[in-house]
């Protein structure tokens, strides 16, 4: 499957790491459920964080909310204590209280005292609408299909239309999952972040590719590449303006505490808004990163424990690989994502066949 | 059933509305569904916020997060965009994805626009952790819960062990569902303000009942009212901590923006400071506010509408009545809270037992 | 002069520090200047946080504003970044800039590296009004000021009508500033809390005094203890509506990281509530927590540093303890306040003459 | 006076109001006092909001800190209250304090009820850091330049190298005062949004200009146009990453609610992140918006009152506007300033070189 550096562009300036993708991120895995079927174009994706128990061993992290149109859940919690206790699961709109109770019984599963002799459990789960594709009323993801895309977790995984990202849209392309990764190398220190994004935003005529407008580049008639059947009124107007959303996870070995997260986090905008996003109404744009350096022991005894910490003077290296990062994933999320016919006649084409 | 002003205890100096319920602003509905069986001992509560399309007619809301030790879901999008667009469903923390699929089935049976012509659907469900009465492993909530309370919502309902109250402690004693609420009269105009909560935190020890320690007032040896099993190590520790969570829903006729709304929620956290909550770690405490004076069309084709606002100078009023409110509401859950003999043989005793 | 503990009223349950000042915290020093004379009742204090050059060694910190009615500087870059590089200043609302200007330049003769060969400089100033009486409009505050308050500053230091407590009020009494502080146990571990207020808010008639209801208490005809002269009006109706502010400060030589240290500020609000604060609109609530524990260089070479960190399921301890310390600073500010005559015959009694 | 529009470049698709400046926005009037001579390159820059008394009517404002290492005053209340009572000033960092007391003195000497039949007043003074070309330490601002700027608002006004922008520099070029409109016309209605900069941010390596990296455009040699002396150690390698900061003044006469202004403001980030900006840790981005559309009485007497509100379907035409013309702010703070030899011999030349 190409990438888009197989098309002769790069972004930005940073060395990418060895598979260019996430899970270059020592520990981290990621597995996809993918229903494709007629009208059905939906799925599943979860990121786990680490190969351990993670109720048990807690990873920091945090969440930005760059456009709050969204319905992601966990994130109180996670604002509050800094720590994820679980895989981050991905999946459409409608199904995240779905995925949410799959989750959450993989957890209890691995975990007898959840509930009985602790708290309860903290489920992360980002969602992105694919309605224009997927029959999003007929609630086709299940319970099974979270431990079936855990288990399906790896190191290498595919981009494109899976997983969740099997019926997403963006920028009038066929969207969906894409990631990236850089290494960031200060001094004698060297660490990995990686990106992955659910994509699924942006309107057709604002995309700049490689500095690039779109249209102008190769584009002859502006015309659009989503076709949408019978729709009129209001909703159609307002169809036209910026919807969608995009999902962004980060994760990073280097010790950052969940406030220098936050504010890795928070630079996945750059990488939206250099493609064209205005940062739309309608677009729930979250990203949550994640750093697997510092374990956090849920029964932890000790009073006090030391932590590794990275220093705030060299903090923009990690913004400057997280905005790269993202935004090569998104472009990756497009070249990779096949052309997609789905619910009613809708349909995507692939920004792979434009740059034929 | 006594409530707490039936104990010659009251709270604040505002005149309560005609019920004392939330239910006394105008278009506030309120259900439940109670499953209690043994070990089993949860249950849904619904709160309509009007009587029409809620979808359609939204409404002015905002959360305020008190402390985010919890999993409340809908709050991104509460936050960024300051509505509300579904009713606000209470229940245990591990069916929160449950009945937030209901909900979802509930919106879209009513709406057939939506995933389709329109959006999807932001549902809020708060919750808090009943795992020392329930059988919260056992997931007893269904979808079908969510219909039926939403079926059952009235303008009189009951507080105490029902609905998602039905597994709650509060302050070592049995808590669940309570209400109050209070009016607001300010020069010729006049208001209504009202309270619900779903109580479970605090630790009876700390409980300060009409501004006196309760264990100076009706304990002779301090003994602890909550009876728990098999417990050692690290987690019994910690266990003696302030856990639970409390969930608060203001509602109000008064026109409130979504900014006034979140500081008008903020004010609940005096209503359970004064009761001797010290805002523990472990402990979700969310309170949600929404206001019935200004309804916002989803398919509002004007580009700019009038809104009536209340004068900031005059909030002052709402914030006492909410104070006042909330803790009114908690204590109106204690006393009307039966003792429950709950999963496992651990038992909570009803406050109602000590001031007979 | 009297303290609270010495009317025989205890607040909490928590052991005090050996001064019960926010002094026992190793390094912090605090210094006054008081400036009294007719009309003129105001004045500058200053929190030392610790003994070396704070802007060379910052410290973790964190600010939680309660109520923003205020006009506090210096709180983005602490939200930001998490630390506090000078220190602390409290004066009236309107020479916030002047003490700005003072610290800076406090600061720049410390510093010469500062605006020249490294960046700027964050001074971090909170306030409140007294305006009730001081003259205010006469900005009697001066730059040299500042260097005189952190020249006077020690772990022996006054509270009541003090420094920037000089022309305070509180619940109806006079106001200013207090301390309090206590020693956290937990387990083999030891640390020391304490809080620092400068109390200017508050109605009379809410005032609750070691679980009573001050006017019952004490007063016989709910007399009203400040005088006010000449008022007519909407102001006038506005002004029995709960004004003021609190600036409350919290320090601990315990190794709290910034978010942590936030949730501790937060539960200030137990205090003042506990006291009979509503939040009112008018009042600039604002809390601000640092910690001694870690240095943060700034000119650290190092890409990755050391922290020691609390075990976050033990954060209750802390909780505990600024809510208590923060509730007798500002009873401790309350008694230790004589009653003063200020500008234009405005007047305040002091609490101390209603307890004898 | 030459703008980026006068090279060719044009920034979006919307149309820009007749002057292309904020004040196209009826009301708004802008005013400068520069301060230039030898070292000291600095100034001061006012934003009327409108033209009467701002304190007694006041506007609907929002605060959007996009990156917090920034000493902004006036956010606190802005961000609780939503609105804004005096005018906006600009200045540089270490000269904060000073325009916040000459603009509170400004303020006093046209309402004579501050402080003493009301309440006090939140002076709202952004800042960047013009040390590189300026003596800050020489403190030159005053604050009689304060009264100065106010008296010399106009609603036509210089751009470049004058009033607060007078020492600024931007992605290695001499930066400044920069500012641009639209016209949001929606359906029958028409509004104007403006914006205004103060341009202090970027490293010269990550400038896109008109979609083009400007090393590869115009530059031989990758050579850098700003000349730094007597430079070593560790600053001198923490000053190759992103600093500065930059100040994003949006006004608009659409009737926004501080939530929907609030989203408003942080769209401006889009502009920034296009030129090539990475939010670098170092960077104080903080963008303030304001509607002149509704009007608060500060003695309101009515408990509620009537506004007019965008419908918020319709928000992302602001989005959009907001982004283009923060973007178009900052190119024309860059080609209207001139190149500039400052403080210690350091220089910065200006873009209208490189573009001739």
């Amino acid at each position: 499957m190409k990438r888009i550096r197989d098309y002769g562009i790069t972004i930005g300036s940073l060395e990418t790491g060895e598979k260019n993708l996430i899970t270059d991120v020592k520990g981290v895995k990621v597995g996809h459920v993918t229903l494709k079927d007629g009208d059905i174009n939906t799925g599943v994706t979860a990121i786990i964080p680490h190969e351990g128990n993670i109720f048990k061993q807690k990873l920091y992290g945090a969440v930005q909310v760059i456009n709050g149109f969204g319905k992601t859940i966990g994130t109180i919690q996670l604002e509050e204590l800094g720590t994820i206790e679980t895989p981050i699961m991905l999946t459409n709109t409608l199904n995240v209280g779905t995925v949410s109770q799959g989750l959450i019984k993989y957890m209890l599963s691995m975990n007898p005292d959840i509930g009985v002799k602790t708290g309860t459990i903290n489920p992360i789960v980002g969602e992105c609408n694919d309605g224009f594709l997927n029959d999003i009323r007929g609630f086709h993801v299940t319970e099974e299909h979270v431990f079936e895309s855990i288990k399906n977790a790896s190191e290498d995984f595919l981009e494109g239309a899976v997983g969740a990202g099997t019926g997403m849209r963006c920028f009038g392309y066929k969207g969906g999952i894409g990631s990236s990764s850089r290494r960031i190398k200060i001094k004698d220190e060297e660490y990995t972040l990686g990106a992955l994004v659910l994509s699924n935003f942006g309107v057709n005529k604002d995309f700049i590719l490689n500095n690039k407008d779109i249209n102008s580049m190769i584009h002859e008639n502006n015309r659009d590449l989503t076709t949408r059947k019978n729709e009129e009124g209001v909703e159609n107007i307002l169809e036209k303006l910026e919807k969608g959303s995009i999902m962004m996870i980060i994760a990073t070995d280097a010790p950052l505490l969940p406030r220098q997260l936050k504010r890795v986090a928070k630079r996945s905008v750059v990488g939206i808004t250099r493609l064209g996003s205005y940062l739309g109404n309608g677009s729930g744009d979250v990203a949550i990163a994640f750093s697997t350096a510092n374990k956090i022991n849920h029964y932890e005894e000790k009073v006090s424990t030391e932590m590794k910490v990275i220093n705030e003077n060299y903090i923009d290296y990690f913004f400057r690989g997280a905005a790269e990062a993202v935004e090569e994933s998104v472009l990756n999320s497009l070249v990779a994502a096949e052309s997609v016919l789905g619910r009613d006649g809708n349909e995507c084409k692939s920004l792979s066949e434009e740059l034929k």
